[in-house]
């Protein structure tokens, strides 16, 4: 049997070999508790402080700006929650993850606000957007993703936070697909928080962050000890946010050349697929994530593909793998206004750097034979 | 410079070789995500769902009622804030640990109620604790700690359940200290819930997990994903969970060596200090954790010791490590009427399954040699 070829990295990617070699030490031998003061304390707080800084560097921001937290789902949940718990209103986009979906579902009506619709490329209409800020009380929250985890489609944050903030809210950014993947830079998204989570740019499972801007005085999510400033409590998982770090590092020194990669694989796929006659459509904008694509097949079962691929060796998604379990259609491409039989028909593809042109022509020929089969 | 004594266990210990070991597999090469049904997701959900029978088994709790979470501190976050979020009034001990009291301090004032004190030994007072129950609104929450971490008093668990439920309300407890070193049964302590954290048994940082007994409807705290089911959303940490599991098992496999191993630890280095004629109070009962001695020297300064011994290549803490960076007099040893002065000259001792008794020994004389240098 074929090695696996895994085109699901937006699901969640290998962890890189300098981030793992950065966490054996700290999994192993440096395991002191940062919070104490003693000597191997001192060292795990130094670990943790160079880590800090690394991060902010690779997008823009200031060392204190930076709150470590469990992961993407954990910064969203804070956002929202202790958002609303502020008496803030909270208007968002109706693509947005599960993560931040969910959680205005379970904010209090009075905090929840009509979600802001996109067009037929995924992209948020701007219009309704400046319509939602106009009507909410100030100050609110506004929350639109960088770039969509089903489609990649990037949105158009700067302009939203210039709005946001001629309105009196605050504007967050959940850029869990983004970080490690696109330039970032806070300063030119003019954001006033932004999620990330390390397992999406090659970083370890369990650990993500928020930047939070100097400034922005939004409470703490989870309480106890002083650690990450009294805004995140929780012993620090120091391996995992070195192993972050390097990750992220890794990423953004290579990230044209990976980007250059990745859409060459997306051109090759494509390519791969014309050859053999395979009619598809791409859903939602050419303006998107790198090696991201939401391939939508007319009269097939996204649900059925993924299994054939899957007999092949080959791992693609059909949503996004936060809600795969329960097979329903996907929020996001029916917000898109995509026909139903399309949407039916859709699987999500996401190449990641170590996926090779091989590889890639390999999947092109099976996923056409996977179509022949399942019509 | 001889080698480190780590005399800080109740802080973090040391991650196990079994435990590391299993991680390796699950950070190289298979890094399937749960949720994704193909074969490396799938590969990776049993897994998951291994790990979680076997720390059920370790605390006579079915599969069904383990939810991952990032740590202690996150499950006694998620058990006071949305019980109160449910509209339940919560009552603690006076002693919790700073992720239940900040916490309690966070919630409403309708939902908080006066704490329940404890007596000079460190253990609650029941005649408090039925005069808190009685006067709660039900259904409320009970939540006291099974074992301290300042001092390692154990608490009377199973009776405070009893009549928490003779009250009507939910009992929970904070069993981070416990969990790993003392035989656990929730059926036999008769908790709703209880929370632990890897880092404290040999196991990783950033996880842990919140029992919930069956039947038990506690709102989740982070939403987003169907993961755990639809309970604790964000994609599961899989090495980490393998390796709780792993260290847990271990740690549950040895329970008696290991305890007998740290009394007799504990009884070498008091006979230590008595034979350097050294003066010093053990702080609560001693029906408590093996390993954890909480050490009063009258007119001698914690902190100050601490720094000595630190330079002695020792590594003990002065109050509990969450509350470390800020010095202050500790709230469990005030709350247990013990003398200001006492308690500013107090040390947490807590040894570790792998300390040695020439480490102890050592320990002891280092100890004796910094109280002169101190005073």
């Amino acid at each position: 049997m074929p090695t696996v070829i895994y085109a699901d990295h937006a699901a969640t990617s290998p962890l890189d070999k300098c981030a793992f070699d950065a966490m054996v030490e700290y999994m192993r031998d440096e395991y002191g508790n940062p919070s104490q003061t003693y000597e191997m304390g001192r060292r795990a707080r130094k670990a943790v402080d160079r880590a800090r800084e690394s991060i902010a560097r690779c997008i823009g921001a200031s060392p204190e700006e930076i709150a470590f937290t469990s992961g993407g789902t954990e910064s969203n949940n804070w956002v929202i929650q202790s958002g609303a718990a502020m008496g803030r209103a909270v208007v968002v986009s109706t693509i947005e993850h599960p993560s931040i979906w969910h959680t205005v579902q379970r904010i209090g009506a009075p905090h929840r606000r009509t979600p802001i619709a996109v067009d037929r490329s995924g992209i948020v209409d701007i219009d309704l957007a400046r319509q939602a800020m106009n009507d909410m009380p100030r100050p609110g929250i506004v929350s639109v993703m960088t770039a969509n985890n089903e489609t990649g489609v990037i949105e158009p944050i700067a302009e939203l936070s210039a709005m946001a903030h001629r309105y009196g809210h605050w504007m967050h950014t959940d850029a869990v697909q983004a970080v490690g993947h696109l330039p970032i830079d806070v300063k030119k998204l003019d954001v006033d928080m932004l999620s990330a989570s390390a397992h999406k740019f090659n970083g370890p499972r369990g650990i993500g962050f928020l930047y939070i801007r100097d400034g922005i005085d939004i409470e703490s999510f989870i309480d106890g000890g002083d650690q990450e400033h009294g805004r995140r409590a929780g012993t620090e998982n120091v391996a995992a946010i070195v192993g972050m770090a390097a990750a992220l590092q890794n990423n953004v020194d290579h990230i044209e050349e990976n980007s250059f990669h990745l859409r060459e694989l997306e051109n090759i796929f494509k390519t791969t697929l014309s050859d053999f006659g395979v009619d598809c459509v791409q859903n939602g904008s050419e303006c998107k994530l790198p090696g991201l694509l939401s391939m939508g097949f007319e009269g097939a079962s996204g649900e059925g593909l993924m299994h054939l691929l899957d007999l092949m060796g080959i791992c693609v998604s059909t949503g996004s793998a936060c809600d795969s379990v329960k097979t329903r259609l996907s929020r996001v491409l029916t917000s898109m206004q995509i026909d139903e039989s399309l949407v039916r028909g859709t699987i999500r593809i996401s190449f990641g750097k170590s996926n090779t042109i091989e590889e890639v022509r390999r999947f092109g020929g099976a996923l056409a034979k996977a179509l022949k089969i399942g019509r």
